[in-house]
């Protein structure tokens, strides 16, 4: 298999990073999409693929100059190295100290969440899963990952959690950070999903989501108008939904529900939490199912991962936002391998960070919220 | 004119708050909405309240448990103090040491914004400033204010700009945070505005809007379900424009625009702009037209009034949070006169801030930023 030309100056090098690490966002990607899911597709779904009426999936309405992927990723025939699973452990496993990396699929297949044809999206879903498992859970112990499913037909993904997340790889139910249709993830719609999350112990996750073309535009200033912008605002969709989590009551309905918030950023996170405790205070009347202040809900049930790392000028300001966040339990090290915006292990986390909480942060952290055994 | 009962308690106490002051949001209500507009309108208008065929503006989808005011400020016969100028003056502007106070007007007034008629938008617009001139802004030389516009329609905005800007009172053109029919703050569209807010010297404001029914839902994750939960969200609608005004180069088109964002929270904008810098580094090719780095756009261009202060759990964390934003001139004290969640001058600046900071806050920074001169 031919390897970009980065490979040689990578193999001069041993592991890097010190501190064990546990990665909580790497992308597997699709070598042919949808091709891929043809030997997993329940046999009445094939022909949208057969007669090319389903292209796939796309979660990009932006053009991007940079590329999607880390450059050096890209193989000397063109694929992306994160398609291949002998290539990703050379690139990303092997060549740091990894206890642990989460697959979090590729980031197109998180649209199978906004298809209008639920009962596609939910046999995309299946498909995927199986695909997931056989491509890339079964390989290495190393290796876990995430399953997803179509959350607008909120029954069938409760049957799906059910069939896919009692395999001792999958630990987390991914879905995108903006809910479907504008029906918000704490609706009561959705459930069904929690419960089966809860019953088997997944994590559910929510990765940041760009917006096809068949959503609403993502802000009440409408569509963004560059990708600069639109990323700068995925912070937002994910402001909104954990609003809503915390303030209908998710968190005393499902005491066992553990959520990650994944690639949304978490500078934000301190001053939401202060805004929504005072309104408690304040307003609680209004939301008397509420028990416990917001910020313990999420300091119990909530986890941030990392990437892309806050980087203010002064690194000390890092430190200031994550002591605000009210607990060193609340961050999880990602490296988006292989995205662009990659953040390396040895090179994203400032120095001014202790050790200790570099620890939680680059694995116990995820270790415990995870459940992984210690390696 | 009767009063509260609180009054004989306040009557006891001597002006409070030890430093002079510059109160950036206090409201300034209509006793008897819409007929107050009356004899402001332009006969040709007048029918449709007369004929009770418009019922006045409403910003609030929500029931408010609390009331809209601070319970002390609701006179003895139901009304709200803020609607009689005189009782204003009792209850706050000689209550304590305010150099001045800063009028952006009856809330629903922004609602002007989300009417479909723009005609009839732009009629309701210019009656509101001659009331406010004539019932607010000819009586105290503390008094400052500002002015409204239709900005659906931006010609006759600008136009209404012209006729209004250069009275010496008029201060500020107050805008809802949220861009109406979702076309951004940042667009073309609202150039006219911005260039006629330059050409006066006006600051634009853009207050805190609630939702009127008439606009979409407020977030990707559909309606709020509570005012706790609206409210807690009211941030994000600040996020997403702020990300347009900034990545459209709207500070390089207007050098001299100033905007204040008014009751929108301050604590979310150092990790906003640490992103947007981030993303400048990274993603720059996309975006030109931008010369310099957002946060330098930011501190130039941006203030923020404090109402309602963050309130961190440790206190520190505030000073903290302000020492993020990169610079001690973007705070502006308000008050939210008379609004239940009323900021006092004399409680709401926690001890830890050092007098310095405290003195920008409370009258230096707005003082520079509106242009007012030593009294």
């Amino acid at each position: 298999m031919s390897i970009a030309p980065a490979e040689a100056e990578r193999k001069r090098k041993p592991p890097r990073s010190v501190m064990r690490v546990i990665d909580c966002d790497v992308h597997n990607e699709f070598r042919n999409a949808p091709e891929d899911l043809l030997p997993h597709l329940d046999p009445q779904w094939r022909h949208y693929i057969v007669n090319r009426g389903f292209n796939g999936l796309s979660m990009r309405p932006y053009a991007l100059w940079q590329g999607p992927d880390r450059h050096d990723t890209t193989m000397a025939d063109g694929t992306r190295g994160s398609a291949h699973f002998d290539v990703m452990l050379d690139q990303h496993l092997n060549a740091w100290n990894f206890e642990y990396i989460i697959l979090t699929g590729s980031s197109t297949t998180l649209a199978i969440n906004y298809q209008a044809q639920h009962e596609w999206a939910s046999a995309l879903a299946k498909a995927t899963n199986d695909w997931t498992i056989d491509t890339w859970l079964s390989k290495d112990r190393r290796i876990k990952g995430s399953m997803v499913v179509a959350a607008q037909d909120p029954e069938a993904a409760a049957r799906e959690v059910d069939r896919v997340a009692e395999h001792p790889n999958v630990v987390q139910l991914v879905l995108p950070t903006r809910s479907p249709g504008g029906v918000a993830w704490a609706d009561e719609k959705y459930y069904p999903i929690w419960r089966a999350a809860e019953r088997h112990g997944l994590v559910v996750g929510f990765h940041l989501s760009a917006d096809a073309g068949n959503v609403a535009p993502p802000t009440t200033a409408g569509w963004p108008r560059s990708y600069m912008e639109a990323s700068s605002g995925f912070v937002v969709a994910a402001q909104s939904e954990l609003i809503g989590l915390i303030c209908r009551g998710t968190f005393e309905k499902f005491p066992a529900l553990r959520m990650a918030s994944v690639e949304n950023g978490f500078g934000w996170f301190p001053s939401l939490i202060w805004r929504l405790d005072k309104h408690w205070r304040e307003l609680r009347a209004e939301v008397p199912w509420l028990k416990r202040r917001p910020s313990e809900y999420a300091r119990e049930h909530l986890r941030f991962t990392t990437q892309p790392m806050e980087e203010p000028d002064d690194h000390r300001h890092l430190l200031q936002m994550i002591d605000m966040m009210g607990s060193e339990d609340m961050l999880m090290f990602s490296t988006d391998y292989p995205h662009w915006n990659f953040d390396s292990p040895e090179r994203s986390m400032p120095s001014v960070i202790p050790d200790g909480l570099k620890r939680k942060i680059f694995s116990e952290n995820a270790r415990a919220f995870y459940n992984l055994s210690t390696s």
